[in-house]
């Protein structure tokens, strides 16, 4: 379904007053995410790019962009920062590359609740927040960058997920604007739950221009490793803090050995071959951990609160961060991402370790699901070796009542096992009728008469 | 173990500038507690009165009390304001009753954690933690007239654990200031976990002075009543609502038919033969709240503001205000305390609903446990017919795997079907080697002199 190439190179003409990005080079990096943690998907896309992007600073400039692309059927990819891990962002039919970074007014926020436009890096955010007494409720590794909209459209949450869920849990995310892609766009206001229906669907069916979320109030944390010569106390001490109902926290994340031993900068405080446990707990919270740190066996190699830390934050070494520090030290490695049962996770955790130990490195982040289980998801990093490998590995896995949200497939229904919500289908039919929008990346519905 | 009556009717005389009530009307009167919600309890407690009570105002004060008490054998019985349901600050031996209400200086409140005296209402304390951001983590539905030093005594959580879990979890209470019973009396300060040595055992092994606990951000808060037509949905709505990460909330009670017909102040609200589900939710988070239960199948009857409310609160029907409010309209009520298993406490409370409408009122308080599992605990209101069938009724819980925490008992080993952590018993040892606080109420230790 590529629409003519000079069909979006005749945009920048078109519309001259936009900000513009024609170098095939900055325009072939700003196609690409970190889809290279994956070396499948790093095969499979590299090479894809989409022909010009732009950067519009107003609501205006986006509606004359999409005007154009739904005249002459031009593809667009819309895109925060591209810090997605599966090649959310990468245009696989060329098009345009339609870059929202730029788009980041601060809204306000009243009564814990925030309204941003969708381009506001997440750190920005919080930074205009916190003095008004709130913050974001989760924050993805990739903070500093992300975009407010980016972590809507394709991502999960991060830290905060441990109290509030995912974002897709009920009450985190409020409302949206989104813009339809036709000759005429039209802007609509959605409230949840019908603005659910564009999460997590790389913006294949609508463009989002602005979100209006739940915040957390702002509380004063206190970052910390915890450190233990046991894997199994380790695990125990991350799975009891992260349950606990009166320690307040917003980050548990179980790193275990040799996945600490990758950490050079942080090495001072990871003897080599330590299991850590990476938490952010409320001030008023520091003690209770601590004494659960201590009557687990383990200590603390590393306190410090937000003035101490300086530019540093451990978050910067959670979540998806914790891969891409890894990978910097050896490139052999890759990952893949699991559910566990929350009822059983410790002890499915415990025996995967026991069965594939030095070939799977364990990285748990403790969450709350969207119904509010108790849970941790794994990050696990793999020695990588063949795809065959890769995927036996996954089984494994799966024939212990893992799940596996293959982080090696760019197509929303394969990521999920399954079908989308009709829903979410219908508004794709409905907001981007000739499937312009992300082509490629939604099996379900592609648009009459795309080939 | 009685010591001489006019040993404590002497102690005016002796320390003349304390506050003391001596007529023995009002002596009896602040003997009592809510013990009559039991009529086991009630005829086993009704006569039970100290000799004489006093309301110290200063450390100096209890002090020379104390001191006194110690060097004269008499019992004290240390009480807040007398909300107990299970007789805790009924003295079993006379001898004096030592107020705590008076000593009720707010302290100070900094980055998520607050200290007061002992015999602060609950209600107080708030009022005066608001103002600078915070707010107490539980209120139990006597929090107007309750004291801090009571609820850690004699409590168990109330509104709020369903975020923070029970008083007890870890995290929740810092620290107490504890004075020891000797003829020279020390203050001692305990910090966590420690000082959970003093909570919930009736004030018997030490005296708590002051408390230190972690507080809560403070919210907006709206107060609303779902109802149902159906006893099934109105459940699961009960337990999604209190669960989901999303939404927060402070209180979720529901209150199977034809509990809610008893409150006649709400019965505007309450459709006769309703099934209703009283909830406190963020201000963000009220949308969420209010889709959720018109998927479910209910609707929104009442919704109220803090401002809006003026004077009621509806917490003022949950907790143990529900069996308050329930036996002022038909007396022949009582009920009993249960804990459901957290995987299937919806499954146990339909079978049991099965078995037993009519005879036993659902009403269950949704929480946190301890431990962080989501779960519900029941204060079943009952017609009581005989204690023999009140004893088969429990019975048929247990059958169905649902704990029984009997508030028909008043001694602390009978209510924990058990024995009591041991190191509580060696701080008696410690603190009360005399045996003279609150005797009768712990059997596993008594003072090796006493009778």
């Amino acid at each position: 379904m590529n629409a003519d190439p000079s069909l979006a190179a005749r945009l920048p003409l078109e519309l001259p007053a936009l900000d513009w990005i024609t170098d095939a080079a900055r325009v072939a990096r700003l196609s690409q995410d970190f889809a290279w943690f994956s070396p499948v998907l790093k095969r499979q896309l590299a090479d894809k790019t989409a022909e010009v992007a732009v950067r519009p600073r107003t609501e205006a400039e986006i509606r004359a962009v999409v005007a154009a692309c739904a005249r002459d059927a031009i593809p667009i990819t819309v895109r925060g920062s591209g810090t997605g891990n599966y090649g959310q962002a990468i245009p696989l039919h060329g098009g345009v590359i339609l870059d929202m970074s730029g788009y980041n007014a601060f809204g306000w926020v009243r009564s814990g609740a925030g309204r941003a436009q969708a381009g506001i890096r997440l750190a920005d955010f919080d930074r205009q927040a916190r003095p008004q007494g709130w913050e974001l409720r989760w924050l993805p590794s990739t903070f500093r960058s992300a975009t407010l909209g980016g972590l809507f459209g394709g991502g999960f949450g991060g830290a905060g997920s441990i109290t509030y869920g995912p974002m897709a849990a009920a009450g985190n995310v409020l409302g949206v604007r989104v813009m339809t892609v036709e000759p005429e766009p039209r802007a609509i206001e959605l409230r949840a739950p019908d603005a659910m229906l564009l999460h997590h669907v790389y913006g294949t069916n609508g463009i989002v221009l602005e979100l209006e979320v739940a915040l957390a109030p702002a509380l004063d944390w206190i970052e910390s490793i915890a450190i233990f010569t046991s894997f199994d106390a380790a695990l125990a001490f991350a799975s009891a803090l992260g349950s606990a109902p009166g320690l307040v926290k917003k980050e548990v994340c179980f790193l275990g050995a040799p996945v600490p031993d990758h950490m050079t900068a942080l090495a001072e405080y990871l003897p080599k071959g330590c299991h850590a446990v990476l938490v952010v707990m409320a001030e008023s919270s520091q003690a209770g951990m601590e004494d659960m740190t201590t009557a687990a066996g383990g200590r603390i190699s590393y306190r410090k609160t937000a003035a101490e830390s300086g530019n540093r934050t451990l978050l910067e070494y959670t979540w998806n961060h914790t891969t891409l520090v890894a990978m910097k030290v050896d490139r052999g490695l890759t990952y893949i991402q699991s559910g566990f049962e929350p009822a059983r996770h410790v002890e499915q955790v415990k025996a995967l370790e026991r069965l594939l130990a030095g070939e799977v490195l364990m990285h748990l982040e403790f969450l709350r699901t969207k119904d509010g289980a108790f849970n941790c998801s794994g990050l696990q990093l793999i020695r990588f070796t063949s795809e065959e490998r890769l995927n036996e590995i996954m089984q494994i896995y799966r024939d212990h009542g893992v799940t596996i949200n293959n982080p090696h497939v760019f197509i929303l229904e394969d990521g999920r096992q399954g079908q989308l919500n009709p829903a979410v289908v219908e508004l794709k039919r409905r907001f981007d009728s000739q499937g312009l929008l992300n082509p490629g990346k939604m099996r379900s519905w592609t648009a009459p008469h795309a080939d």
